[in-house]
C-alpha cells in the first residue's frame, strides 16, 4: 500500500530508520466486502468507490484487476495525486481538490469516518462505502482476491479467471514468495537503515529475481497457461523497477531490461489490455522521488530511463499460453480513466 | 578534481545548492612543473610526489598517464582513502594514517605549506614538492599534459605519445567538449539544485553521449589511430558511469553498457594495461555514496552493478588502430600499487 504517516509533520518524508532494517506495518482494516455482507459491507453495484493512486504498486493491483474483470460500472474509482503529505493522500488531481463522489479533499477523512481515532497509515488502495463515507477496507491483498470471488455478479462477459481453482495452491506459494522477496523486497533495499540490512535485502531480492528469471524462461505466465492474480502482483513491481527501484532503492545489480525472460514477460503484460494502460510512469517517478525526502532530499525527479522499449516485440507468444483463457481482453480504457499520453509510452 | 570544502563543518557533505545549477570552482594552483623550472619547480626524478585518490576521476587521469608513460620511478605516488571530511582528503589507507614520504595525515597540510591561508578546495590530484612539503600544482588538466611533454627524460622505453602533434588541434576540440559536457556534465546532473537545472544538464549530457556513441561506432579511439590523452579523459568518466553516475547522479537515460560503441570502447580501454588496472570500483562507490551526504543521507553504498562484464570480449580490434602506436604496453602493475583483487574484476 502507498502508506503515509499520520504522526506529526516532523516525520514527513522519513521512511528509513537509521540502524534498522525496514519492516512493513501490515495492520489494515480487514473488513471484507462480500456477497453475503456478513461483515456489514455487502457487494452492491454503485455503493462503493475504489480509491487508488496510479503511483502506488499496491493500488495498481486493484486498478488492473478492476479493469480486467470489467467492474468499472459496479465500482467507481477515485484517483489521488502521486504525492502526499504527512497526513494523507489527497485528491489534488480533481477540480477543486475534492473527490467528486466522496466530497473529501483527503483520503484521511474516510479513514476517520470509519474510526475517529484511526492510528495507522492512510493507505491506498482503499474501498470506501459511499453512503457512510467510511473506508470499508484497505487490506490490499484481500481486496483483489475479493474482486475476483465476491464481485462475480458484476464481472463483464469474457472476464478472465484470475484465481483458477486448479492452480490455487501453486499460486499461493508463488505469490507469497513474490510478496516477501520482490514486492516488499525492493522496499527492504530502499528503506534499509544500515549497510548490513541493505546488503541482506539486496541478496534476497536478487536471489528471488534470478528464480523468477529462470521460471519465466520456459513459462509465459507465472502459474498455468493464463494470466492470473500472481502475474498482476509481479507486474506492478516490475514496471517500476527500472524507473525507480534500480536507482532510488539501490536495487542495481542490473536493470529489468537486462533480464531477457523477465523483461519479455513484463513487456508482454504491459502490452496486454488492462496492464500497461493503467501505468502512469510520470506519476510513479514523481511519487517515489518526491515523497521519500529522506532518500532524495533534493526532490529532483530523474528524466530517465527512456521508456519506448516497453512497446518493442517480446515474442513471448512462442511460449504458448492463452492470456485470457476462455475469456477475452477488456475493451479499451474508457473516457475519464485514461493515463495522459505524455505520462506513458503509448501505441 | 576530487574537491573538498575547507569551510566549516556545517557544510560537510553539501554539494548542491538549492535552486542553483552546479558550477565547478576551477581556480587551482596553476604553477607548472617544467623541464626548465621557470616557475620554480623543475622536473627532477625523485623530487615530487603525486598525491591521488583512486576514487576520483580527475586523479585517475594522472594515475593512468603516469603508468602509461612509465614514470613510477621518477614520480612516486601517494594514495588517499576514498572518503574525506570537510577539511581534507586523508592518508587513512597508510599505516598510522600518515603518508610515508610526506609525513602528513591530511593533504591539506601540503596546501598550507604552499599558502598558509589557502582558501579553496583541497583537491586531488596534487603534485607535492617533497623537500618543501608544499603543493606545486593541483591543476589537474595541465598536470597530465605536462607529464607527457615536460617529463620526457623519464618516460619508459616504448611509452606512447599521448599528445600526437598531428592530431593536437582535433584533440583539443574533442577534449573540450568531453570536459564540459561529459566529465563535468555528470556532476552538473548530480549536483543540480533545481529540477530545471537538472533537466537541462541531463539533456546536455545525453546529447554529448549520443555524439560519442556515433563517433566511436567507426573509430576505435577518440582521435587518430592510437590511444591519446583524450581517451584517458573520457575513460575515467565512463568507468564510473554505471556504478555511480547512472543512479547517484540520475544520469539514467540508459546504462553505459547499453550503448554498444561506448561500452565496447570502455571495455577495450579497461582491458588495456594502464587503464583497468588503476580502477578500484569499491573505492569509487564508497567515495561518491559516502561523501555526498546531501544526495545520499543514509551513506549506504549500493552493492551493484555486477562488474564481471567489464572483462568480456569487445571485438574493437576489428576497427583497426594501434593502441600504443610505435610504442608498447606498460609492464604489469608493480608491487605496492596494485588494486586489491576484491575491489575490481580482474583477469
Amino acid at each position: 500500500m502507498g502508506e503515509t504517516s499520520t504522526t506529526d509533520a516532523s516525520t514527513q518524508g522519513v521512511y528509513s530508520k537509521p540502524g534498522e532494517a525496514f519492516e512493513r506495518d501490515t495492520r489494515y482494516i480487514t473488513t471484507r466486502v462480500t456477497r453475503d455482507g456478513e461483515e456489514g459491507y455487502p457487494v452492491e453495484a454503485g455503493r462503493y468507490r475504489l480509491v487508488a493512486a496510479r503511483a502506488c504498486p499496491w493500488a495498481n493491483r486493484a486498478i488492473i484487476v478492476r479493469r480486467l474483470l470489467g467492474l468499472e460500472d459496479a465500482l467507481s474509482m477515485g484517483l489521488t495525486g502521486p504525492t502526499h503529505d504527512a497526513r494523507s493522500w489527497t485528491f489534488d488531481l480533481d477540480p477543486g481538490g475534492v473527490d467528486p463522489v466522496l466530497g473529501i479533499e483527503r483520503l484521511q477523512e474516510a479513514f476517520f469516518r470509519r474510526d475517529p481515532d484511526y492510528p495507522r497509515g492512510i493507505t491506498v488502495p482503499a474501498i470506501v462505502d459511499v453512503p457512510s463515507g467510511a473506508v470499508a477496507t484497505n487490506d490490499f491483498a484481500q481486496m483483489t482476491l475479493d474482486l475476483s470471488t465476491e464481485w462475480t455478479a458484476f464481472h463483464r462477459d469474457g472476464a478472465p479467471d484470475l484465481l483458477p481453482a486448479a492452480h490455487r495452491e501453486e499460486m499461493d506459494e508463488v505469490m507469497t514468495r513474490v510478496y516477501t522477496e520482490v514486492n516488499n523486497g525492493v522496499y527492504r533495499c530502499g528503506f534499509a537503515g544500515s549497510q548490513e540490512s541493505y546488503d541482506q535485502a539486496y541478496d534476497r531480492l536478487w536471489t528471488a529475481l534470478d528464480w523468477l528469471e529462470e521460471r519465466l524462461t520456459t513459462r509465459r505466465f507465472l502459474v498455468g497457461e493464463t494470466i492470473t492474480e500472481a502475474d498482476v502482483r509481479l507486474f506492478t513491481t516490475l514496471v517500476r523497477f527500472d524507473p525507480v527501484y534500480h536507482g532510488h532503492f539501490k536495487a542495481n545489480r542490473n536493470l529489468l531490461r537486462e533480464m531477457p525472460a523477465l523483461w519479455g514477460y513484463a513487456r508482454d503484460l504491459f502490452q496486454t489490455p488492462g496492464f500497461g494502460d493503467t501505468v502512469d510512469f510520470a506519476q510513479i517517478k514523481e511519487h517515489y522521488y518526491v515523497v521519500h525526502s529522506d532518500i532524495n532530499p533534493s526532490g529532483i525527479v530523474p528524466a530517465g530511463p527512456s521508456l519506448g522499449s516497453w512497446l518493442t516485440a517480446h515474442h513471448r507468444e512462442e511460449l504458448g499460453g492463452r492470456p485470457f483463457g476462455d475469456g477475452t481482453a477488456p475493451d479499451p480504457v474508457r473516457d475519464g480513466e485514461r493515463v495522459p499520453a505524455e505520462h506513458t509510452p503509448l501505441r
